[in-house]
């Protein structure tokens, strides 16, 4: 590993490994505008975790000081009926705009792992002939957590089926379809797998859902923003997702949840709370559901958090979520191919599908000393991806604020990384690493 | 009611309904200075519903230019390691501060709604001989929603029993303790109640349940910050509370929920998502519960709503629960006494305790034209109550930025609402006053 290879040294010598191809790829970019409606405090830092956290949006910082100092501050109380009561519906509206669902079927509440909770449960307790919940071991394991919750709430013998995927990469959609029976409840994926990035067929597997009789749940959290989804294409029953990542909603911002419009009416909400009533200022002592998707919202919602989503989501459908995929699609088959020529004779494997369809965002690569590396990638180098265990370092790559550039020297750095042992003073895996 | 009263023309007459009486009162407040610490756009609003929604107190404003710009803005994902991920406890700790519990005993997290059906329904689940819990009519709604949302998904024949109170003011004690028995699994009420501010003596009631084998669960959200809670003191088993009132923290901010420290592993999340387990960035399959209060978290927590709640905490902390009290106290009974010379002879009734003990910080006037008379106080006077159905016009007092002369000043504009028939031009209700 000590002497990097010459064409390392030489990079003019590799087509796709010369920086001035990278910053071509970038002039050539009808969408690098985008990067300039972010604050960038530190130019240096190459963030690579808009998967985890995006960036905070320029004009989120005005509008989260309006909220403040207007909203709050000088109107108070009668800024819930200014604007603050529909804003879980309206934000919601937006939302559906970028994963194919009409307006009234999307609505802004909570976090996600509690509107998996709600829609979950609801969808169990709607089918009491059924017993099953499906899904795979490359789902989030939040979800998992959650599903087995329901189940234990749902009672009846409702059980967790968790189907295991072959590579640890690739969705396993035969074994899905093999475990979807007429006993089945649910089927709960993760649309884009938190770790390798695949991105399930969701017509395909929607399908094969409703083929045995049961409804289907999509978490969003790695699609919505970064992949074109078609939830009503699908004819997809219920989704869910968060808007911290590639929504660039702030940290712990609040989650959104979907419901198909002909379910709404069918399903309960098991955490019926007074902003699902059909009359919340009438304060009458029995629940009874709002119409509409407005029966899933529970507590009173997190005004800063909704406020905070909304510019956000304006930009990226300003920007079109085909011209966001055809960008993020170019720069993660980039990544991959400098990954090919630098990184893959150092050892390093590559965890995410090769196929671009399949693939969404964000580029997994493994190593044996994926921990330390990460660790010295962000100390030494400035450059910042996160891990996932056991030796997942991922790259989330956000089209509206990433370069190719950075992409560039992200895998440069790496490469140095790794060629010059600067990881090796860092420890083993301690700290969680978000 | 068209001419005033005598000695409502020369106030001087009658020694309380003196305005002079009302700022000699603020002269000798000694909590007064507080005022200054809160943004008051305009000084000319008498803002009475702190009880609803607290004023924005300057630090927060300048916390969230801090953790908007820094945290998210600059430090990235990074700033979970940096605090973030601990800020649930360490808010909650200092939560606990106002409400007499162990700093390991309040956690914050969701909303109230969702933190009741979590507690309520760990508890039912605990407690698999007894099928009842016990509440009253005067109880928020939506706990009463959430709660049969509990015994819904708790089966096994779980029914919420509500007893009702005679006058609709006071908390039915003795029938509360009547429905006890032993099939009962829980008791669940609003500490200060949110329609008359009748607070319950905590100690008793919770005795009482105790005496019955049955849990208790406070819902502490008129309460907190507003009246000194004791909750290790009365031995209470469960808690949950929201932020937004007297805490000051912001439009929807999150909830907080309290567990006695020994009944925390013996209880489970219902909910059960990633942040309550034992091991979050494991990423294992399985849930396992984390140690102590944690395992009551579930999603990502709202790092923008957890950071506008801490200044108002801090404030509290620093004021003291019971000089707080002791203001409170004294402010409410002035009102009274103004209620009682002023308003009363208008065919105002009081719809809160007369008992200064009995009553938590808001007063509740009654009158057949309430709804018109409180759009009326808004437009016309700018005052800003707000009104619960049938007939409650709420006065929330405030401690650290309500004055005695702002008391004053709400009763003789409302007296001059309604005898200058001011109201007359206002439609009944129909829009929702928050």
């Amino acid at each position: 590993m000590g002497t990097p290879p010459l064409w390392y040294t030489y990079p003019a010598m590799v087509f796709s490994v010369n920086e001035r191809y990278a910053l071509w790829l970038d002039e050539q970019d009808e969408m690098a505008h985008y990067r300039q409606r972010f604050v960038i405090e530190d130019p240096e830092l190459i963030y690579l975790d808009g998967n985890s956290l995006g960036r905070l949006p320029k004009a989120t910082r005005a509008r989260l000081q309006q909220v403040v100092d207007d909203g709050w501050g000088r109107r108070l109380i009668r800024s819930w009926n200014e604007g603050w009561i529909e804003a879980a519906a309206r934000v919601g509206g937006k939302i559906a705009g970028l994963i194919g669902a009409r307006p009234d079927e999307v609505i802004v509440a909570d976090s996600t792992s509690v509107n998996l909770f709600k829609l979950a449960l609801a969808a169990v307790q709607s089918q009491s002939s059924r017993h099953k919940i499906v899904t795979d071991n490359l789902n989030f394991p939040s979800d998992l957590y959650i599903l087995q919750g329901v189940c234990k709430s749902a009672g009846r013998g409702c059980h967790l089926h968790i189907v295991e995927s072959d590579d640890g990469i690739h969705g396993p959609v035969e074994q899905l379809a093999d475990a979807m029976d007429d006993d089945t409840a649910l089927v709960a994926l993760s649309h884009t797998l938190f770790k390798s990035g695949y991105s399930y067929d969701m017509a395909t597997v929607t399908e094969l859902a409703h083929r045995a009789g049961a409804m289907i749940l999509w978490d969003l959290s790695h699609s919505a923003g970064s992949i074109p989804v078609a939830l009503n294409a699908a004819n997809a029953d219920l989704a869910v997702g968060c808007s911290y990542k590639y929504l660039n909603g702030g940290p712990g911002s609040p989650a959104f949840l979907y419901v198909r419009r002909d379910r709404q009416e069918k399903l309960g909400n098991p955490i019926s709370g007074w902003m699902g009533q059909a009359e919340p200022f009438a304060f009458g002592l029995d629940y009874e559901s709002a119409p509409g998707l407005r029966r899933f919202l529970t507590g009173t919602p997190s005004i800063l958090g909704l406020s905070a989503i909304e510019p956000g989501v304006d930009m990226l459908l300003q920007a079109g979520m085909e011209q966001v995929r055809a960008k993020s699609m170019r720069q993660s088959e980039y990544m991959i191919s400098l990954w090919q020529e630098l990184l893959q004779p150092l050892g390093f494997t590559l965890n995410s599908p090769r196929e671009a369809a399949r693939r969404g965002s964000h580029v997994s690569l493994g190593h044996d000393d994926g921990y330390r590396i990460a660790r010295a990638l962000i100390e030494e180098m400035n450059v910042l991806p996160d891990f996932r265990r056991p030796d997942n370092i991922r790259f989330g790559i956000a089209p509206l604020y990433n370069s190719f550039a950075e992409i560039h020297a992200a895998v440069t750095r790496l490469h140095t990384v790794v060629a010059e042992q600067l990881y090796e003073k860092y420890g083993p895996d301690s700290l969680p690493v978000t």
